[in-house]
């Protein structure tokens, strides 16, 4: 019986100016998943971890996938799949698209590389579908290319993937609930032209400070008038944590996905600990728990470790 | 009597998606400038073309940007200057941009390159001011520093040149005039947030096919559903120009500036010659005359050719 082990990484999605566009892939947090082909065409889901998620296939953010790719190419196979989940549900770090991207990646290594990476987010999207209700590749992205990725449409599936410049993540993960559905209903439906504009300067130059390996416009193209000033109210201690980031040497950084994370780049791998050390003080002091990863852009995505 | 001659290029502003932030320099049309350093303080302005500009130095485009270079630096020496000019006021090929970044680059050669290039781009905005109320670098910039060149901020100066992708331009005017007010009144002051994402989603493709030099990256991205819409209908024949221009192999393009002229993006000159000749016929069916230039994306801007 074939197997497999993979690590899946967690996704900064909506990367400050690159709301609904952008991803990143970390090395840190991330879940491990096991696969075998099994000759029987059962697909089982075992979680080995304490979130408490269903393991029925067609509930499960991996084994719907895994049921979409039986059926599209009427295997007569199955799938058996532990999941251990570290990326927290609820986190912002794209924890259901760990799982989502996983099982597309792990049953398409088991298969004999059939799909493309667009094909395997083809099929991976119809996990986020079952956890938000929406198709969209924001985190899915990032996770199968590795890096940062622009998703210049998700249907039909455009996919940019762009450079890797050599920086520091540094995320935290206050233990505090911001519902995706609560932070897409405070967004206003309409915004200035003037804002827009703005924003769209500060895309390019992000975009083009990725291109470049220019850290210094990368840092001054992180800025976000629209989405961050309304989003970021659902989460307690942003503006201190913003500011005294960029205090300490941050490029800059934001809203990590939809929330409550807070993700924030950094040229070294020193400033990076100082911002981890300044969150979960900051979060300390308000008796909020808080997890905080540290770990450079992960260029490669999920990775096959056994 | 030290002597120089510039040639300096039309320019096209707002590419597409890249409202207010992006700019090009091409090759055709051109104007040229004759600058003499006179030991009298005079400023002396000769249009030697038919295009009835002031040549009084605090009226013309030229003459306020060398009154203020000459006032800044306290000069004792003058400036006589004879533009001949073949980039048409009004049609939306940054004219007025090529006669104010002309005057501070060649003042800066006369001078013995005492300006850094944003310093040029800061002097020359003062021409832009005159000519239309607004101190904007769009079409400064890109004649300065040549190629294609974003705008991330007017004010501090932050000009982020980029890639030039190996492409061919072609420009019509059509004979018919749209005031810049007028174009920029037509505007809606407010957006949706989703054409703002799908509009951010245009920018970033852009800049990453530009620095890519990926042409079918920044054909897919040149599509604006905010400005273009709004700003074509002043424009006879654009949605005609557009299709058919398309259909013989554009990119894509879009309206220059803020219109009349309409220019394409192709990768071969074949290509931006067919697209120039439909341009060309389009108009003559409609009795309105046009001029139509094909040249490729000017890397270098302005140049010194004695």
């Amino acid at each position: 019986m074939k197997k497999i082990k993979l690590r899946i990484p967690a996704t900064v999605a909506n990367l400050v100016c690159g709301f609904d566009i952008l991803g990143m892939a970390v090395h840190e947090p991330y879940d491990e998943m096991e696969f075998r082909l099994s000759d029987s065409p059962e697909i089982i889901i075992k979680h080995e971890d304490h979130f408490g998620l269903p393991e029925e296939p067609s509930q499960n953010v991996a084994g719907i996938v895994l049921l979409k790719i039986r059926e599209h190419f009427k295997l007569s196979h199955g799938f058996e799949v532990i999941i251990r989940k570290h990326i927290k549900p609820g986190s912002g770090l794209g924890s259901s698209a760990a799982s989502a991207a996983g099982a597309a990646f792990g049953a398409n290594a088991l298969l004999g590389n059939i799909l493309s990476k667009n094909e395997m987010i083809h099929f991976a999207m119809f996990g986020e579908e079952l956890a938000s209700g929406v198709r969209h590749a924001d985190n899915i992205a990032p996770c199968i290319y590795g890096g940062i990725t622009l998703v210049k449409s998700p249907n039909p599936i455009d996919i940019i993937p762009l450079n890797t410049p050599d920086l520091y993540v540094t995320a935290v993960h206050p233990q505090v609930e911001v519902k995706t559905s609560d932070s897409r209903q405070i967004l206003k439906k309409s915004i200035s032209l003037k804002s827009a504009v703005e924003q769209w300067g500060n895309i390019a130059g992000l975009i083009a400070g990725i291109q470049k390996n220019d850290s210094a416009l990368i840092g001054r193209s992180l800025n976000d008038g629209i989405i961050e000033p309304v989003r970021s109210i659902l989460i307690p201690k942003f503006d201190e944590i913003k500011m005294k980031s960029i205090e300490a040497g941050a490029l800059g950084g934001g809203i990590s996905g939809s929330g409550p994370s807070i993700f924030m780049l950094a040229e070294t791998k020193e400033t990076a600990e100082k911002i981890a050390e300044l969150m979960k003080s900051t979060y300390r002091e308000t008796e909020i728990e808080s997890f905080v990863y540290v770990s450079k852009i992960n260029p490669a995505g999920i990775r096959i470790v056994e």
